[in-house]
């Protein structure tokens, strides 16, 4: 039997039990930053970790799940955004290398649907709003993740928050569950359970872990930001969110001053994720970071993020 | 000695405390929905009524804090914007009628210190960033009310969401915080508490009942309305959170197609909060709701908003 004082027991859930992980806690794909290291921190401490694939091109892609699961002997995932040319080649490479939960965002995951449940594959999809989270039901996912405008990088048009998004989509549908968006610590991770979701999904913070492969003038620009550290540009195009860098500063400027959508395009230009996120350089590059990096305070192992808020999960259970 | 079955028992934090109520449970002041019946049925039913004085002009104002004495025998309180020129005459009036409980907003309360603290009054000021926590803290107020972008209305130019603003709000300062933006039911309450607040102010909900001044057109927009059914109109020049009706979409497009500060400005116009709220013209005027519309689904009294709540968080005692 488990001591109740023991502060690194078991979260039970269905999607904890769904992934077969210990917490429910993902580790979400970032771009530039969820390489196979962190992922394998992440699912070795008994979270889930995803490899984000919407920087790789598929013979990477492959490289990464390869070395994760000779790091990690625990289940682990990866994330393939919908929208980009070499999204299929990813969605085949994880297929051909035995993935069996992926993680799919930005865009119609009906498309993919007879491909990924005949490859028996556990599989979750990113909504933005409740109508996608139905959307995504129907199209055969075995879970939602609700991702608020808190979160770092591409957003939604419509702007809902964790706070009103998770309860909404905990209510339209059947399947689990998963809070994304403005979530540090145990108090996020706890107060998300609550709204209705029944597991979390974590970028930012782990962006900013040392495991983490984005560059350390990005985790450093996490760590430095306060509540007002980030900034949703091109909303009207396509929304990011971003830390505000001297980059980012510029795209307000724009915006304030009645940009056009193609002058908006014209200075988001391409490559700008890597540039900020892997290269460091916040001058031209994108820091995509949540609203959440107010909150993170210092760069340690993604592993200890994960015991930090099972942890605090614990300690807190009669804090009601 | 208490029941743990009873559904209605008091919850006490340091802010019951302070305001002598049974329920940390605050109906927020809006402009053209709470007057002296909205406020009333509040207090009345163990939470803290606010009269928004922020729609009326000092000698109604009284009027509405005498009705609201003679109403209801429990405390309740009013709030003042502290950015119009009649804000002054509003703070005396609510002084010369003794009452003893003010949150003020819009403007910078150090201004106000000494008139309020030396009729003392119980003092909350509104705040949307954790640096305007501090700097109310240092006026000298009683407890803030720590605002995410979910609220409806006017808001912060930062967008901080109350998942991300409570907690951070709740480390920066000493006094106690209330979470407001985006808190609808039980969930909210609950989740709010976690995050770092002590109490909850609810805005829309509250003006979508019975009891609040809102014509019947905006109540039932707000109960219409979904997930994505508000819009975050005017951040440029001044952000308000309003129902998407056909003006609000009008200022979409006007957004989307990069109006200047100076067309905003034309399009804003005045009185469109009297228009939409109050005469319940969504064509042309201004439906102000929070995010948290989506989960208003029906027009009941105050007070069983307030038992409803109140039942829910006792309901869900072990929910986690």
């Amino acid at each position: 039997m488990e001591s109740k004082n023991n502060l690194s027991r078991p979260i039970k859930t269905r999607l904890s039990k769904l992934f077969d992980i210990e917490y429910p806690i993902i580790q979400g794909g970032m771009i530039w930053a969820a390489g196979w290291k962190l992922a394998s921190a992440v699912s070795q401490a008994g979270g889930l970790g995803l490899i984000g694939g919407g920087s790789m091109q598929p013979d990477l892609f492959r490289e990464h799940i390869r070395k994760a699961k000779a790091a990690a002997n625990k289940p682990f995932g990866v994330n393939i955004p919908l929208m980009y040319e070499h999204s299929p080649g990813l969605l085949k490479a994880a297929i051909e290398e035995n993935i069996d939960i992926v993680f799919t965002s930005a865009g119609n995951p009906a498309k993919i649907a007879d491909t990924v449940k005949s490859a028996g594959i556990k599989w979750v999809h990113c909504v933005p709003t409740v109508k996608m989270a139905r959307k995504a039901q129907d199209a055969g996912v075995d879970a939602v993740v609700a991702e608020g405008v808190e979160a770092g990088g591409h957003n939604g048009f419509d702007g809902v928050t964790t706070f009103c998004l998770v309860p909404q989509a905990a209510d339209a549908v059947d399947i689990p569950v998963i809070a994304a968006g403005g979530i540090c610590d145990w108090r996020g991770f706890k107060a998300a359970m609550i709204l209705g979701a029944e597991a979390v999904q974590i970028g930012t913070r782990f962006a900013a872990a040392i495991e983490s492969s984005a560059a350390e003038e990005y985790k450093r620009a996490v760590v430095d930001s306060n509540d007002t550290g980030t900034y949703l540009a091109f909303r009207t195009i396509g929304p990011i969110r971003i830390v505000r860098t001297a980059f980012a500063q510029r795209i307000q400027r724009a915006e304030y001053q009645g940009a056009s959508a193609e002058e908006l395009h014209q200075l988001h230009g391409k490559g700008r994720g890597r540039l900020g996120i892997f290269m460091g350089n916040g001058d031209e590059g994108l820091f995509e970071a949540g609203q959440s990096a107010g909150m993170v305070s210092e760069i340690i192992s993604a592993g200890e993020v994960v015991r930090d808020l099972v942890r605090g999960y614990w300690e807190h259970q009669d804090c009601l």
